[in-house]
């Protein structure tokens, strides 16, 4: 098999230790993270090759952010250098009844300047037989917009599988366009589509009828028939520290579920949905013919996610597998 | 409307980190916190101009107390230095079975050393229309709880309002004389009463009947007529980590019931009182004739509280009135 | 009453802070712990004199090593220097489904290279009572076996009370022999045997019938007829934040069982099982006719144990009775 | 005595621990800290009676600022709120020949969005009688270069005393106008100047003759008159960790130089001159007679404020006093 | 040989970590460390047996005290519990011109309402034959003083050498009784004195003629002829990062001196004055007719204590006779 | 130019943090290095391609090793996996008198039990046209002596440079060969040879004659006579914290000096001479002409590792030459 391509920002995730309000903490952990970096690094750990793109600045940070992208595996050979700062953002660990909260700071990032032209993508796709992006990068900027729908129809041409996650944000999309302007277009090109009921609604306006998610993936097949997978994350909010957790996988024909975790001590829940996705995207190319095991392995890998500080999702193929196979009982291995 | 004035003991919070025992850790977490100071706090952050009287001794450590207090908005106007030593409080964080453990060190205060006179309440209580004070102030020693007793009374001549948390502890009252000798001339002050079950019964000798809290705002409000506002707060310790909390309101006429939020990942409960006492505060003031909404904001007010590390309620009214208004499932804010 | 003597390994324990994964931490926390120097410590916490015997090589951190036991006031006057390296292990701690993980860097340690004749046990067992070892002794290597062995004859000579923890550990036993070789000689000679069910079936074939932990008492039972008392831990995993616990105690005539705890956040389980041990060897000793109340102590105890850092049980008497006495809900002392 | 007004941007500090490269580092320490606002806590720390303007976005960090100054006493009331972003500046320790660095992440920031008429500075200026700016808030856009000349303009017409510290950096003035032709108009309305010689060369393009500083100082007077006191500070730089530090002060007749200070073990050396200014301006102002004691109290002062980790400069007049009556031994006071 | 005694006050010492302000600091480390038993621990590390004896309350913090000094094999055995709480000190770290920085709230402490018959010293000094006590002790209160006349008196009756440390200290002394009216009789109890300049002057009124150190140890041994031998230190404070440091002893006949050690990065000072006491006794008791090899021993073990952080001096003879022998380059071993 | 291939042990670093005793200290940094590995960081943070050949266990600690690796952008596709455990150092920093401590614990590591034919030395020299090793490797055990071997004759026989740092360690070179023994046959391969004036003695016996280090680069060159460089490191120790630093390059025919590198306040210094190596062997890359220029660069690269913390070399080109150029005044650069 070949490669993995992966396209978006990374950002410096600057998170306030502990439970401990941003506007008191004199001291910030620092990593780093983004939807589509944190599924090169998820399919890096589980032993794909994987390619990350994006355009850092030339400076110490941006650096050490590629260092960090090198450490896990994931191959950083494509990434342009260029532009005045990389984009941060600020977390506080919630609660209880009180969320975390992300506070933004990206506005003007390289990758929010980067304009068609400056990614080789013919090149980059040498190799490759997936291309993943998610629904943050067109919504940062025109520019980024653009880029992204450059390398979704060089990937279409070179034959690549392509995977979105459709992630709407509802603090970005503010040059000017709104998602339901740009999103079409690029989603016509993806052959797995991963989001939940709000990007649905959100996005394309499709609100579940009493069948809930089946609806839902009914809907997204039909507005985007050349998609063979639609997968869609189920959460539930108990409280801050409490969560359910599980996937369906439709195929147009049948409707898949994973098995549902209850995370009841969560420690960092920040990418869980793309560790959903890096899970999914190695079960279907794992087991093609296998959707349900598939689906279980995205589940259960984003469950483990879910016990990991950061955004990266720190596991192996045998810790998820060990999961799916039942063993939830956190007994100490030794 | 007027500035709120509160007075009692600030202390130096000494905490051992994480789950350590006192008896092991090397490195102490510092905070400043007192009941009284707590209330200050919150209501600065609910944007009330308050005003925090204290007596502190003159030195590096009691002026950090002071720049602390500043910072979140406090007046420290009023503060009088002198004496020789700041209380300290030594903590562990209880989990499961084990329960937080306070050890004090807070005898020979500047405060405990305090004497009527030593404060201009006349010039305190200009441009104040509320005053607030708790039952840890007159427990420390005779001087405070006469300085104490000298403040209610100028309070009422100069017309402000009045409010207590009886907070009864047993480890003071070491001077001579028991709570029950020196409470009620201090409580036949004041408009607003806060106590919990233990309190009225310790203080009082107030037992709950069959009709339960009912029955003990009812008793209270016999005992003190001119009380406006009886609250009770209701602690359910399901273990360290986990409680259930609530608080009732009861004007004399009508019993009001705040929902009841089961707080299953304690951070930190210390204050959790003094959030509510806050809470309520704000909500007497600023809904006056919607006590259930008043009652409401203090609950999920001290709620929140118990998510955040230290003595201080770090939330704004925007915070407690989304999770007011339900939203309580600790969502991503992104 | 006498002394009490346990021997066994003690290594240092790097644990990566919080919930960290070892492959990313770059601090790591440092204790020291081993099954039987942990019950040696829950012993002095408990006021009992007692004797930790091992074999530590001469440097700084095994010196750092003894004087962390000496601080717990263990007696360390009987450890015998020599070797080249201490055993290490490396820990992570689980979260929800993602188990605790131990990395073992124990080979070659100065005690795996223990021979008879190194420790003068008639000189050790002088003014003592009561000797405990565990199974990890003789697992470790067929010198620490034998001087195992050479430690149970001498204390039965002397006439010392004699307990063990069977203790299975699957990756150890790799000099040769299975545990089922070397166990029957070493458990024949104890009056106590502690072990849970899978210590049962993998240490000497007893797998539990229908009447489950009853049938598996009385099968040690019949096996070891000397014993007087068999223990048995009973651990449910809900997941690596929650367990469930308690403990029983077959006199051979009657089960005696412990009320169950519901340890609902984990701070730390390991030395769980060790803290039982120290807690049940002190109830045996302070209430020898009371078989209930022994069993309750190590129950809370151990139970506590839950809930502190680190390998050492670092709580008082008074702690455990007062949760005997069913003080669990977790409220602050002040 | 007025109070006195400084105007300029205050950034957040992100800075790596001890000597760690920011490329490597995980945690970075949190500060805040601006020329100008190093000037306000250095007098505020001397019990002048300050406030500090600028411009900072509605978030949690800003406020957190905000917060942080209030601690320190400074006045915050003319802060306007509004832009998208703080500016942010990195940076890492050097060591001997390693030199510190700062990496600036400040475009974009609230102040450098400011514009004309967002201060009042006729209210900010009432009661004031001092306004202190450095070059600094020229060099960040058109719209700090055009309020910045609005408020000397404001402050000369009120009758205030202005100061001000060149404060050239190379790695700003980016908007299209140099140094060179924004400075004079500004420069012209300052009644006291400090500036280095790197300063008066590259803004004004004065160059030191053969009398070094001293014909810094006359060119400096010669060019702007109405300047009725220069400074010029002179560091040494032997080493990262070891520096010479001193000051001179010119007032058109007279050279007055400070004593030199040996700073051999250098903590923190970023807002040096910042605290020098602080020193010079409290020294006018408190012994207007006696230029040589107002620069030894600016010399002392920022001496020791090369020993306090931040940008603030935490110390009282009485420890300055302390060092410019001679007692630099560093002998334990107890 | 037998056992060594000391007795006095233990303290918790809490500092701010690196050089950071005590009105700033957020964490604070925690140490025990007083003049005795800081020459305890140092006898302990030179392998002499040796009791610790004070009185402190029954507390957990207390408890990790006694736990701390046994962990370094002190004897605490006759450490008698009481009182209501051990005294604090509360340390910055100053750096080139910023001195270091103590403040003490050790007042109430329970060492400082001692009385007289509270410890047996008879049974204490049975199996030692040396004593030591230091000026801080008869400073805190007039029980203390009692108390250590009560030891000294009785140390000299059982055959006890006595030593002291003069140590004064000017911010005690506050109990009605100035230093050179308690002094002179303890004094008259002692074969070793050590003390330095300042200390000679405050507390005998011994001013140093042309001579120096020389009329200083002449006057001391004039005034105190039972004294076998005199010490003085020599502190040379370039600043508060660079210390010269040597001593000198005088036997009535020779002055011997030792060899100057230029400490250049001190890491912490606190306890240098304890641990030349400690190398002191211990050279005297190992060499006693090598005065200057003893003294040296003293110079050396108290160099190398401004090293290491805390009061503890961690050093063994090894290492000690290393830096004696002229190892001093610091080369690492490996 | 072809890739540079070093090989050798790469262990685990276990720091005590500041100048923490490591029999103290209850949290360690964690740190990968070993002297080739070293050597292969800095040349890859000089953009050289760099391999690095080791033999490590399968476990998450050296899977981190190797992570680390990966992320300065060292090769890492040769290393083989096998053996039970990586070896480990535990270190504390020395200050002022106390020198820097180094344990080892790297007995029975996976290189240690390495055997010829384990790497194909065929395929890890392809497209490489340097191997690098260190006197450290053949002294860990007779296997890694062989393989050590086996590389610098394949290296030789596909026409690489070779280069070795003589690197004598008295605490290794266990196995029953002296390094006498062992080193001619290694050495007799070389075209680098670096050593300071300790190596050459203790392998070769040569000693300097009045001539000093230029008598030592004679007699090597005379015995190794293949050998077109001979480096020799020149270590100045006035304290742990103060050192000189200077190197010089001998060709046979003429000796050239760097400057001399005033190094008064260490970070780490550990690494500092493979810190050396690296920039020769980058030096003599880049200018194979300039014996200088090449040699300056090493020195000056060397003088500022004594600056990062940890063992690896982190920087660049442009500060190297920044250094070379005369910049070491550590100014800020902002």
């Amino acid at each position: 098999m070949g490669k993995v391509v992966t396209f978006g920002e990374i950002m410096m995730r600057l998170a306030a230790p502990g439970y401990e309000r941003l506007g008191y903490a004199r001291q910030l952990e620092l990593y780093f993270g983004g939807g589509e970096a944190n599924v090169a690094v998820s399919l890096a750990n589980f032993g794909v090759p994987v390619e990350y793109v994006t355009r850092l600045p030339e400076n110490e940070l941006a650096t050490a952010c590629v260092r960090e992208l090198r450490s896990w595996g994931v191959g950083t050979d494509f990434i342009v250098r260029g532009g005045s700062r990389m984009g941060i953002y600020f977390t506080e660990t919630g609660a209880v009844a009180r969320p975390s909260n992300v506070l933004y700071d990206r506005e003007h990032s390289a990758i929010a300047e980067i304009k068609p032209g400056m990614i080789d993508w013919e090149e980059v796709f040498a190799g490759a037989d997936w291309f993943h992006w998610t629904g943050i990068t067109p919504a940062i900027s025109q520019g980024a917009a653009d880029v992204c729908l450059e390398a979704v129809r060089a990937a279409r041409k070179q034959g690549l599988t392509v995977s979105c996650d459709l992630n709407y944000r509802k603090k970005l999309w503010k040059y000017g366009k709104p998602a339901a302007a740009v999103m079409p277009a690029l989603v016509e090109g993806c052959d797995v589509i991963l989001g939940n009921e709000e990007d649905a609604e959100k996005v394309f306006g499709i609100k579940p009828d009493a069948r809930g998610y089946l609806s839902v993936c009914e809907a997204l097949k039909a507005r985007f028939p050349q998609a063979k997978k639609i997968a869609v994350t189920l959460r539930g909010s108990i409280n801050a520290n409490h969560n359910t957790w599980k996937g369906v996988l439709y195929d147009g024909k049948r409707l898949y579920e994973s098995c549902s975790y209850d995370i009841t001590h969560i420690v960092d829940r920040i990418g869980g949905g793309d560790s959903f996705m890096g899970g999914l995207i190695y079960g279907l190319r794992t087991w093609p013919d296998e959707p349900q095991r598939a689906l279980e392995f995205a589940a259960a890998a984003s469950c483990l996610k879910h016990t990991v500080p950061g955004d990266f999702n720190q596991v192996s193929v045998a810790e998820v597998e060990s999961l799916m196979g039942g063993n939830a009982t956190g007994r100490v291995n030794r």
